[in-house]
């Protein structure tokens, strides 16, 4: 069986990269990074725990995809630049054959941000999986959810909704043709973490939070830190392919109320609409408008006809829910 | 059942210090930090597991200041001042009865070093405790692993052995007095990090390490960064009360092969063994020298009388052993 030291050294150790932040990577009892120069350092942290984040038995590499593009999505929200990570890794099992598929998925997302593994912890234990990113970002340029204004426009990137509905087909409650169900499940499996349209976003969006837990109650903390109300329009959501052949119902509940749909929920001024579109081209997501703030509280929904619809804050909750119930 | 939201703000919500590192603390997609201004981060990851770190059923309290302490030993072995942490934690029930002296345990211990929580994570799963440590050293101050030279005196601070003991004792391999079992279990449940001693070292030691896993273990990763050997007298080890109170073999093995210690393992060139006795003093930590480096690899270990002690390698893996075994 492969020792813990073993098991880091074959799968996760990559020295690190020269002139980058990181003085002193995996292999002593810290790493050593060279903190943004007038920046301050984001942070933030996700576990995903087997049976409640994922299925038993999840594909390896989709996994360590998932498990830094969720803490990324973070980064995003706040505008930050990724710079590095750690990795708490609980496994039932030394398995090269989960390993390296695993490691794979993670280091292929890591390159594409250029970002570095600089330590971790390996130990056996019920598949648990607890990453820390940090990125960078000035203090006027972070983008936090209590910065949105009365008057200001909603937004939303990318598509709603297909995340839950696959986790829904996989559970075997919807039925969705194989095609669909694939395209539904390229989504649970590998969101796309939107670094680039939140870096953009600097200086425009007045307020962010990611998309994780459903935008109904995303939303809602973003609002209740800001201190304002929204109104939106639950056929402006934007929504995945699959959910799209969906009934109106589904739609609405799957778009507002989906879970793991990592994408961006934003405000900014409504002067700045174009240039919310042009940052939307610029990092090539798609940006949509869904509604608009103003003083109060809680969220109204309406339909294109000015109806209003009635939503209940069905947001996904990890203690209240679970992937196999 | 309580949310996560209610979870968070219920037992690991607390503002930011006014004028401290933390710019926004737990609530936002990231946490932001003022990185320390010409100095580096140090950072560390450290993940206990119900059944293989600590017995199901463990104190809570004591298992919130033994999670951060680990993290906080790793900061201690490079040097670091611990600024803040981050915390995941996977638990079977929200539980207020589990949850309230758990968070005590844990603040009690950053509030001794002044550090604060700026974010994490909580949901349901098998209990899962992963955090992750941040300080500042300058980079002529850090000590790493491999800044040891042919020449050095070997350190450790502290006592070693009792917490292996006291694992022994409690899964009924060993006897001990039910006073000696109480000081082995206090060092086994309650380490203390040797953060001002790894302060109090900048300067002074060349190269140290957290004895985490078993001092010999743990110095063959010093000794094969530093390339070198090491001779260390078993006698001269610093034995915890209730390990001291028992037979010779099992003496040198528990020293030597624990686990669980948190003690500093370091080396200091000879001229400044008397600056090491002062940086003890200072801290309040015992230091005791154990030998002395040379050119080659590998560690001999002698007794008193110099007849040679035959160890075996037997570092605690997280991989190849486990608690209930």
């Amino acid at each position: 069986m492969l020792s813990e030291f073993e098991l880091i050294d074959r799968y996760f150790y990559r020295p690190p990269r020269a002139n980058g932040p990181v003085q002193l990577g995996i292999g002593d009892d810290c790493a050593l990074l060279l903190p943004p120069s007038g920046e301050l350092l984001a942070v933030s942290t996700d576990m995903l725990v087997e049976g409640r984040h994922f299925f038993a038995g999840a594909n390896p590499h989709d996994l360590g995809h998932k498990v830094l593009a969720v803490n990324l999505s973070d980064l995003a929200a706040m505008g930050a630049q990724p710079i590095a990570f750690t990795l708490a890794l609980a496994l039932p099992l030394a398995d090269p054959t989960w390993l390296q598929p695993f490691s794979e998925g993670l280091f292929q997302l890591a390159d594409a941000y250029g970002i570095e593994l600089i330590g971790g912890d390996t130990t056996r234990g019920p598949l648990t999986i607890s990453i820390t990113v940090m990125g960078r970002v000035t203090k006027t340029d972070a983008i936090k959810r209590s910065g949105a204004q009365a008057g200001d426009e909603l937004w939303v990137s990318g598509t709603l909704g297909d995340a839950r509905l696959a986790l829904e087909a996989l559970q075997g409650h919807r039925a969705l043709s194989p095609e669909l169900l694939g395209k539904a499940c390229e989504r649970l499996h590998r969101p796309t973490p939107r670094v680039s349209l939140g870096l953009a976003l600097r200086g425009i969006a007045s307020a962010a939070i990611d998309v994780s837990d459903g935008l109904y109650g995303d939303l809602n903390h973003l609002l209740s830190q800001s201190s304002l109300a929204a109104t939106i329009c639950a056929d402006d959501l934007p929504l995945g392919e699959a959910l799209a052949s969906q009934p109106t119902d589904i739609r609405y509940a799957m778009a507002l109320n989906g879970g793991d749909d990592y994408e961006l929920c934003f405000s900014a001024p409504a002067n700045k609409h174009q240039a919310v579109l042009a940052a939307g081209k610029h990092s090539k997501t798609n940006v949509t408008c869904i509604g608009k703030l103003d003083l109060g509280s809680g969220i109204q929904v309406h339909d294109r006809n000015g109806a209003m619809v009635s939503v209940s804050n069905q947001s996904f909750d990890h203690f209240t829910e679970n992937l196999s119930s």
